[in-house]
């Protein structure tokens, strides 16, 4: 492999990746990955993917745009597919079921293998009693673990593997509250015998390798008068902000965070000309007008920072020599925070990123096939790709969506229409759905059939033989 | 690009697609299982089972009411799972993906394996080409055939297993048209040299067994003044009405047709007092008044009708004596149309009714195992659910769905609250997302994976060896 620093060598592949279709293999479905049985060899290594609001429906989305209808990404062509049910219980009532999760239980269900209430961080439902995940199960196993993800570090996701608290919004020592709605989280200040705020405990935590945005919440200051970035330092993280950071630090052994933004990272595509879901309008006479197609561009905002891939490669660079292995959590986060916004291009060039990241993962694991990889989703999102014009649309009345909605020219030259149906005042919600994981390496085959999402932290704990 | 039509190139190019990056890294799936072969037996029976307008999420939908959020139905048992895609070309230029179908679209990829546009029953876009089904290559190789179907029997998804026609609202001689903004189907007159209406067509076809509903559109009169009705007792069909008539035809052997509705058949469940989505309604100070949750109860209008499930157990008793195997095709038809009016509890009782179909049929299954059982779906629909206060509750203005919503109180005690934000003034519209796939029996691993629609045509013709 080259000499040149991972980011480098992996930003050097052009903006728009021209996917094409490698001709040849057959139908070589024939066989089937549950019928032969062979026994199943322990992991050294785990990589945890999750596309943050990622179902099937966003990925049909992604899909079309980036590779066609008759595309796939390289995850979709992992050999062990699963159903995920998205588990959630009341808070007020932890018997009893909620439909639709959020970043915070489904990652601590990924994380942690439980069943929690929405806003929770690896606490259980009603009781706030702290659960293990598989970072820190990982740790005392002697293995590395590393966090790499596009929005905080000390959002809901990564915040799942490495901090425990009641309330996900609970970042950093200045976001404790309470607020007027909210008493946000009082016995998890240090004075109350608490463990402190998510950055606090990522700053007093054991993870190797932390990469992401949120800096501002290590940027405050803790109960006892001392910035967390002072804290992380005095624990033996060095910090890095940029690019030309990450890469001064390539060869440094040691514990590393990398906070790339203040708080989530830019986005890498936006619609071009602002090109985003709008209410739909109406000429003079009350018909619909067409709204305008538009391509996802680069964001502009983007700069100089490391793509999910480069911080992928990153951590598995330093991952790789680890002695007993290691477990790398890897997010990409805005496809969820894009669909809130019914930004259908901030989707569709995160999912891009994901697949990127997933790539950059199966070829280390090409070289280390003691890794299992997992590609998983925390919850249900709100686009949905509709007709345009409507199925209905001979009938004498306007047809047209409710909600917000967007036209997109794919990059196979079609027109694909997405509406966001779910919230009339802000932002998009989550949705209920079930959700699509993938994998491949040693422990996979058990990611097959409807599963639960907790079964994941399960997969991996029995593969690396975790207790 | 190709210039070859869209509907060419999808046709030729392996069914397994692997898309990688140029010059980049190939996954070499080192994992996978598929290097485990083994010989695959075939089939002599294939039940095609179609949940019309099922997705991820309506499922999700079904299962959190029927068997809680942590239930499975029988088919999502079943030991193999596919995502399928969605695949449809504009009428008017075959080269372009359009990116949501139909049932005749869907139905047309299932039935006879091609690509087309929305509206076609077993034709080509463009040309109009007929295409021979499943059905069809069946009887000629000497199985015996039926569809059994909630909806007419000249509706779109059973219309693809035995009809050929431009427009699948031309379902009796009396539907075909022009209308005043439709020129429906000249070219299938008869006069013209054509096969006539979908009704017609069936009553000259060798489908050996059709039940369901769409009396009416035999209870017309073709070109010659004979009504189709007569048609089909003239070419052997016994047709019979209710249940008292399929009960008495039971150990007749011949042609049997059952149509025990005018129409689409009544569906099995209604919400409680008229339970169906509505738009949000708001106290005098602009406050989001809760939407009342209801249950699920029995349609009145249901009647002595036979069910799905005495629909598919008929059907395969009297398919099962078939000296050379059978095709069978059965369609729960309102999980669409019930989405379509934003009826959640109508969507429900038609999925537990293609449950307890398949039910029917897994059972058959274990008696002759030489028999393949798929569980399709032709296009995704509007239903979602969402999460009720919505997650931006805490706000200071109203949060709520722009479309209609309705909160189900589910069998495990929680409530559910769906949202059909797809049309604003009629009808709720198809979606494009992937939908699922499940099998078991001979030539089932073939279900594995990211196929396409169409490809489940070539998975039943491989498994029962036709031609």
């Amino acid at each position: 492999m080259s000499g040149k620093p991972y980011t480098e060598r992996v930003r050097s592949v052009p903006s728009v990746v021209p996917w094409v279709l490698a001709g040849g293999v057959g139908l070589g479905l024939a066989t089937t990955p549950r019928a032969c049985s062979r026994p199943e060899e322990g992991a050294r290594n785990a990589i945890v993917f999750i596309g943050d609001g990622v179902d099937d429906h966003q990925l049909t989305i992604a899909r079309n745009y980036l590779l066609g209808a008759n595309g796939a990404f390289s995850f979709e062509d992992f050999p062990y597919r699963a159903a995920a049910r998205v588990l959630t219980v009341l808070e007020s009532d932890p018997r009893a079921p909620e439909y639709v999760g959020d970043s915070a239980s489904g990652g601590t269900a990924l994380a942690a293998g439980i069943i929690t209430s929405r806003g929770r961080i690896a606490t259980e439902a009603g009781t706030g009693r702290s659960v293990p995940t598989m970072l820190e199960l990982a740790a005392a196993a002697g293995k590395r673990t590393a966090i790499v993800t596009t929005s905080s570090i000390t959002d809901a996701t990564p915040a799942s593997f490495v901090a425990h608290i009641n309330r996900r919004f609970c970042q950093g020592p200045g976001d404790m509250g309470p607020t007027p709605t909210d008493p946000r989280c009082p016995e998890a200040l240090k004075a109350n015998g608490g463990l402190g705020s998510i950055a606090e405990q990522i700053a007093a935590s054991d993870v190797d390798l932390l990469l992401g945005g949120g800096y501002r919440h290590f940027d405050q200051l803790d109960e006892a008068g001392v910035s967390v970035v002072r804290r992380a330092q005095d624990a033996g993280y060095r910090i890095v902000r940029d690019t030309a950071g990450l890469d001064a630090a390539a060869d440094e052994p040691g514990k590393l965070m990398g906070l790339f933004g203040d708080d989530t990272l830019p986005v890498a595509w936006v619609g071009e000309d602002d090109g985003r879901a709008r209410s739909v309008e109406f000429t003079a006479d009350g018909a619909v007008i067409d709204p305008e197609p538009f391509r996802c561009v680069d964001n502009p905002a983007f700069g100089n920072r490391p793509t999910l891939e480069a911080m992928t490669a990153v951590a598995l660079e330093r991952l790789e020599a680890a002695p007993d292995g290691f477990v790398l959590m890897v997010e990409s986060a805005s496809i969820d925070k894009q669909a809130h916004q019914g930004r259908p291009c901030g989707q569709i060039g995160e999912t891009r990123a994901l697949d990127q990241a997933v790539r950059v993962a199966a070829s280390f694991q090409e070289r280390h096939p003691d890794t299992l990889i997992l590609v998983a989703s925390d919850h249900g999102h709100s686009a949905q790709i509709i007709p345009w014009p409507s199925l209905f649309a001979s009938r004498p009345e306007p047809q047209y969506p409710p909600g917000k909605v967007a036209r997109v020219r794919t990059l196979e030259g079609g027109v694909m229409t997405v509406s966001y149906g779910t919230n009339a005042n802000y932002q998009e919600e989550h949705t209920g759905t079930q959700v699509p994981v993938f994998a491949r390496g040693p422990g996979a085959a058990a990611v097959h059939g409807l599963i639960r999402q907790s079964d994941l932290f399960d997969i991996v704990r029995r593969a690396l033989a975790l207790n």
